[in-house]
């Protein structure tokens, strides 16, 4: 069966715009991947967004895909997905960038997302870079720099710097990431594209690398705000209150726009998109106003940094016992506790960002959405650093759900992401109302997500 | 090299009673172990403990670990450990009592937590059984109905059955567990050996089956508590505050007792051991104080249940989707939300809890340490049920470190265990005064722990 091969090249469709095709046969799993395969060829000599791809195996299982009647097709049908190398694949070796496990033979189980996501029909499609262990550091690279898909001498932003670059370069529709920090805004935002970390503990994290069980988020990269629809019902994410089908209006709508104790920080690019924002939402009839966080929230990032420190004490244990020699120092320094972190320390990050987050539920509950700020500024130059997280860290260790919203640009072109924000486990409710605000900032923000 | 074997058989012997005979040669490795295996053999066709053991493999093992130089051999040097089959081990099937899971295969990974003990020189050495995804329901034993170690007739308790079990019947000096409820301290308490479940947090969990990650906790069953010290050193342990090396002095020492506002469910053995650990501690100088929680916490039990239920629909989704009819119906009942739980219901458990763990803290840390129940009463006859979790479950979400403590015995000359409890991460220092009670109560506390 050939494909009626649709107006734009295969390898340029969203996830929701491909799926009716791939679903009904009106394009074959085995045409679309070959589009997506000449996209990487062409594309990843310059990107290096995967660390492990083998098109055998992919074209193989899109000809099992394409081989099922359309009663057993499942709701992911033929859905090719980027995953992160820190997620356990049975067929694809798993490597966390780390020296220690350089093993190319798979470890015969998929994590619990990944045989979530089988189960529905999608395409396990290969290993996108990550930075050690999906710690974020200076230099923690032990193979391939990732470069940013819109410029190849800017970082991808990190730790999920391949599936970032990946879905924002149309190499991929879709991408898994994990979130501790930032790792999932911040590589949206560098590379323009659509990422999502849905409510802390709302999808499975066994089989996932582990740093920080408190903050450890799976979540997901995509070109529409339609795409993570699609996933949020694989993964059956619900709120307790049902979300109206129709689309999100915005006149009338509450945006509160929220610049957190972290402000201080942001460059001239956030600063002009936020500023930017405002005017679009007021201008299409939204009523603006500005959330004050209470002044306990300014000790966030100290919780979570305390966080990050205390629990990876715990968690490269193993690692550290097996050759510290092949860790990444600042994993060492966890582990040997350079930092004199105290348990009292941990414990009153844990107990008192626990405090916060229904004071958060609460505020942020009569808007809305949220938005506010996803990174400082544009992707920095080189590939080395990854970037700061620290606009992202606070919604992580709140467990709040954050989508990151593309449409500004910064000084030098690059994209600006913000940050569109909920209370906990109202992941459909944000969706919806983000969807509207990201279809006025992709047309009225003045930066162009297209790739060439 | 032939060993000089010790006065008693080396399979009485405890874990911090052989590992010096290990590292200095005076009993080798593989005498011990075919210690081990013989008394496995005798007496393992009645209890069934484990799911998969292989002496081959072991022998093979214990030749390389006696094969080491003095100066290359781990604190842990020649430790036998069983393993809960919840636990990923690169060179054994981990088959979480699923249908899902019958392959044979291992995965190639090791656990976290299995990474660090080998580091550490021990020896792993089988897996032991489990209720069906360490979920403790009524009839969900896929295979194998474990029997508790004292009588054949009576369960030896959920999940960690297997490891409770081998342990208490001296098949084994340590056994690995994992406690969301009460997996850990049930079966301690129910065959009549100390159960340990460290601060949550303390030990990685990652490649443990993950059912509530604010829950589940990696712990140990063993004969003494200088076992649990041996461990808690190879895992790293360490209270803010160093703890005094001389033994705890039971005169002036002062002790909480805790009854809970489950106790209108505990039995005449619970009320009995209760009573006489009363008087044991008071004969021998210790101050006696009882504790009384505030009312809040007359609501742990349901915020656990809640918890359960709502970290359950997450964690098994993957299975679910993979096959629902090979799950327990329990399971399944979860990732349907049968019980209608919403989201709000967990939030407010989450939060409740999080504000009660700092209040308990300060509760508990004017005692050297508090007693409470471990079970309702002696372990039940039957093997399908493995028996009542609540009087362990608080103490889980509270995420304090506990430990079993054994001497005392039911009407029917079963062992009853209580629970020792500190604040948490103070981890040590419990250790170190559960010591002290524990050599009182095994002395004048009516029951002897003696295997035939």
């Amino acid at each position: 069966m050939s494909s009626q091969v649709p107006s734009k090249e295969p390898w340029r469709l969203t996830a929701a715009e491909v799926l009716p095709l791939l679903r009904t046969g009106q394009l074959t799993v085995t045409d679309y991947v070959k589009s997506l395969l000449e996209r990487i060829q062409a594309r990843d000599p310059v990107v290096k967004a995967w660390i492990w791809i083998e098109p055998s195996l992919i074209l193989q299982r899109a000809k099992e895909l394409d081989g099922l009647p359309a009663e057993q097709r499942g709701p992911l049908h033929g859905l090719p997905i980027a995953v992160k190398d820190v997620i356990l694949t049975k067929d694809m070796p798993t490597q966390y960038n780390s020296r220690l496990y350089e093993s190319e033979t798979p470890v015969a189980i998929d994590a619990n997302c990944i045989i979530t996501l089988r189960a529905s029909g999608a395409l396990i499609f290969g290993k996108t870079t990550t930075t050690e262990f999906a710690c974020s550091k200076q230099g923690d690279w032990h193979q391939n720099l990732t470069s940013n898909a819109r410029d190849p001498k800017r970082t991808p932003g990190g730790s999920s710097s391949g599936s970032g670059a990946a879905v924002a370069d149309c190499q991929i529709p879709v991408g898994l990431g994990t979130q501790t920090g930032g790792s999932i805004m911040r590589p949206a935002s560098f590379n323009g594209c659509y990422g999502f970390k849905p409510t802390h503990g709302a999808i499975s994290r066994e089989g996932l690398a582990q740093w920080s069980p408190l903050l450890d988020t799976l979540g997901f990269f995509g070109r529409s705000i339609d795409d993570f629809v699609v996933l949020a019902d694989a993964f059956r994410l619900k709120d307790d209150e049902v979300v109206a089908s129709e689309p999100f209006k915005m006149k009338g709508a509450k945006i509160g726009f929220c610049k957190t104790h972290n402000w201080p920080k942001a460059g001239q690019g956030t600063i002009d998109a936020m500023s930017e924002a405002r005017d679009i939402l007021r201008a299409h009839g939204a009523e603006i106003e500005e959330v004050e966080l209470p002044e306990d929230f300014a000790h966030a990032l100290d919780w979570h940094a305390a966080v990050l420190v205390g629990e990876g004490h715990t968690s490269f244990l193993g690692q550290y016992l097996l050759d510290k020699e092949k860790l990444h120092e600042s994993i060492v320094g966890y582990v040997d506790n350079t930092r004199q972190l105290t348990h009292r320390q941990l414990l009153d990050a844990y107990d008192n960002v626990a405090r916060l987050r229904p004071i958060f539920d609460d505020l942020a509950k009569p808007f809305d959405l949220i938005l506010t700020p996803s990174v400082l500024d544009e992707a920095p130059l080189g590939l080395e650093n990854t970037g700061d997280m620290s606009m992202a860290s606070m919604w992580t260790i709140l467990h709040v759900p954050v989508i990151n919203l593309t449409g500004f640009a910064g000084a030098h072109g690059m994209p600006i992401g913000l940050t569109a924000v909920g209370p906990r486990y109202t992941d459909r409710r944000l969706l919806r109302v983000a969807k509207g605000v990201s279809e006025v900032f992709e047309r009225e923000g003045g930066w162009s997500g297209a790739v060439r």
